[in-house]
């Protein structure tokens, strides 16, 4: 029967005790939210939600078409204008997704007979983007700027490395201005994905290439999302106006992708602009994320120390990493829980967010239902 | 200089007159629409606007993390079992964009040892889901079931066929029951994209899967669009359960994206009540549609007879198309422009979309600058 074999993988996984199951939320969840991506705990802002609906009202429930066809509205451009400005570089291009960002600017910008350097630890986008790209790929070492030298090393013609800025397992950040120093060495491009920066690095947020110096560089091409520390959906790519024209001409998930919904576009401009008249958002997310790993390790438990706002608790086993984060939930406790195949290391973990919005009792609470649930 | 070889490129597009430019719109265009991809007219419906406006007070401006984390939320369950029921499958899986939905059924539905078999004329996320699955692709002539007949007849393991249901670039149709005969004839399965069928074709615009009998079979997985006929956007996978509990574990673009934005899947939500409601709009765009296209025709204008709501003009050439474009433009209407690298035939079109809600005054407006601005 077709699709037949799909039945042997799904019993391996039950065996494993490995299979992911969908949770709809309620509205009015009466969880503590340590999972989302809600950095800036921007998502249910009424000024956020009154974007979205308003830009709704005014131009439609989608976009209609491809952004070349109809589906570049006034809203498209304004969001594109202030997220450049405000992250440092020239242009952007907004997409439908961080994930079809992501697509776009690896494909687009490694052309066939280049060289794409791949952080290990890379997001599931920026691995396929790779693999979708018609340049080599080689893999190199987790945050390792003397792996991305010698790689680099072996290669003549252009070259580009990929790497997230913040990496969502451990939420370590990548070595940033030693990675653009290799690069610059080899007249290399950098693709630098700042999901887990924008909105938490930086001044003010302007995220992490901002902070590195790095924004607005001829050779630096950022990606960010619309969808964690500003609280709506979509994607955007940053960079010099001549490489945003040249993705608008030639990125598929760009140009045969219908445009970002007005809405999303009206949700994020409306928390960018929260962002910059609240600019203490961004440290006060860094402040969470160092007392929960403060207060985790000195319960003595094993997390890896935050660069950005994730924080990750590591878990002795699979199993016991989904019954950890399943006792924490019915304690009122919500947190990620990222196992293999999610983790490149083979290490199960909690993953915890630390939103700029939660209050000094509710990190307290947060610590006392992890160290109480622990296994 | 890094990136320095997308200058040369930028040239080459200058001097082919192949630069595409974004064009933003105001909310209130003065223009007649014939370009967009909002085949029964409710991106701007008033029902489809607040479904969007009230989503997101209730739920937020973002899903706040993964489908598998944070961002399913009761919304998006409902959205999924309703669009399921209304087009006759088991189940359903909304994802952020169609391009993301027809990633994720390609590349979970084809392991590796297994072939794609895909037609010329597919959509381009259907090309990268080829190129970004573990299988073997073999590309067939375009709506052949005897090249899909012989291209299954190589293989001995496991095959699935990929195609549109309803081709972008001319709005002509697969021969979905003879793919369907020939793929159960070699236990293949298969996987269709009715992004231009879903709201055109079958009863009351259930889509061109359900019109050929398919729906709700165990071999047939079908991807469908939010942001065409239901004025939103996202996509969906639809399926057996146990195909949608396959990808739930296993497609990337499903994991590892952030959930559709709670006001897209509201203002989809409120455009299905509204077709389930008034069934007529279905008929009404396909009635359209092959009005303009006798009255084109009977112009002496090169039109191919539309199976949807796509009409497809033939233009002697790119620049001409360009052109006869801008020329409707400036005369008031709104015409897409399909040229390479976009169509694979190297025929540059005007590509036209028969919305439910055109008036007879506006189609022979449509008809009257199209003949006068015609090269």
């Amino acid at each position: 029967m077709a699709f037949g074999w799909i039945d042997e993988q799904a019993d391996a996984r039950r065996r494993a005790g490995l299979v992911r199951t969908l949770r709809p939320r309620p509205a009015d969840s009466p969880l503590l939210d340590l999972a989302s991506n809600d950095y800036l705990g921007l998502a249910r802002h009424p000024e956020v939600t009154e974007g979205a609906a308003a830009a709704a009202r005014t131009w439609g429930g989608g976009a209609t078409g491809s952004r070349l066809v109809t589906g570049t509205t006034a809203l498209h451009r304004e969001l594109e204008e202030e997220l450049a400005r405000f992250c440092g570089f020239e242009a952007a291009l907004v997409l439908s997704s961080g994930y079809a960002a992501n697509l776009a600017a690896v494909t687009a910008l490694a052309p066939h007979g280049s060289l794409l350097v791949s952080d290990a630890g890379n997001h599931a986008s920026l691995i396929d983007g790779c693999r979708l790209a018609r340049a080599a790929t080689q893999v190199v070492a987790h945050a390792d700027p003397d792996a991305v030298r010698k790689a680099l090393g072996t290669h003549g013609g252009q070259a580009v490395l990929v790497s997230d800025t913040v990496f969502s397992v451990d939420g370590d950040a990548a070595p940033l201005a030693r990675h653009a120093e290799v690069c610059r060495e080899h007249g290399a491009g950098l693709v630098l994905d700042d999901a887990h920066g924008l909105g938490v690095l930086g001044d003010g947020g302007r995220g992490a290439p901002h902070a590195a110096g790095l924004a607005g560089a001829d050779d630096v091409v950022v990606t960010v999302t619309l969808s964690k520390s500003l609280g709506s959906q979509g994607g955007a790519v940053l960079g010099p106006a001549r490489v945003i024209d040249h993705l608008v001409n030639t990125a598929r998930t760009f140009i045969f992708d219908t445009g970002l919904a007005p809405a999303a576009a009206g949700a994020a401009l409306a928390a960018l602009r929260l962002l910059r008249r609240e600019p203490e958002r961004a440290a006060r997310a860094r402040a969470v994320a160092a007392e929960l790993h403060a207060r985790l390790s000195g319960a003595g438990l094993r997390a890896v120390r935050p660069d950005a706002a994730v924080v990750s608790v590591c878990a002795p086993s699979p199993e016991q990493a989904v019954r950890w984060a399943a006792d924490c939930r019915a304690a009122g406790l919500a947190v990620g829980c990222f196992r293999p195949p999610s983790v490149p290391d083979g290490i199960s973990r909690l993953r915890l967010t630390a939103r700029a919005d939660l209050s000094g009792a509710q990190i307290e609470r947060a610590v006392r239902v992890i160290g109480e649930t622990r296994p």
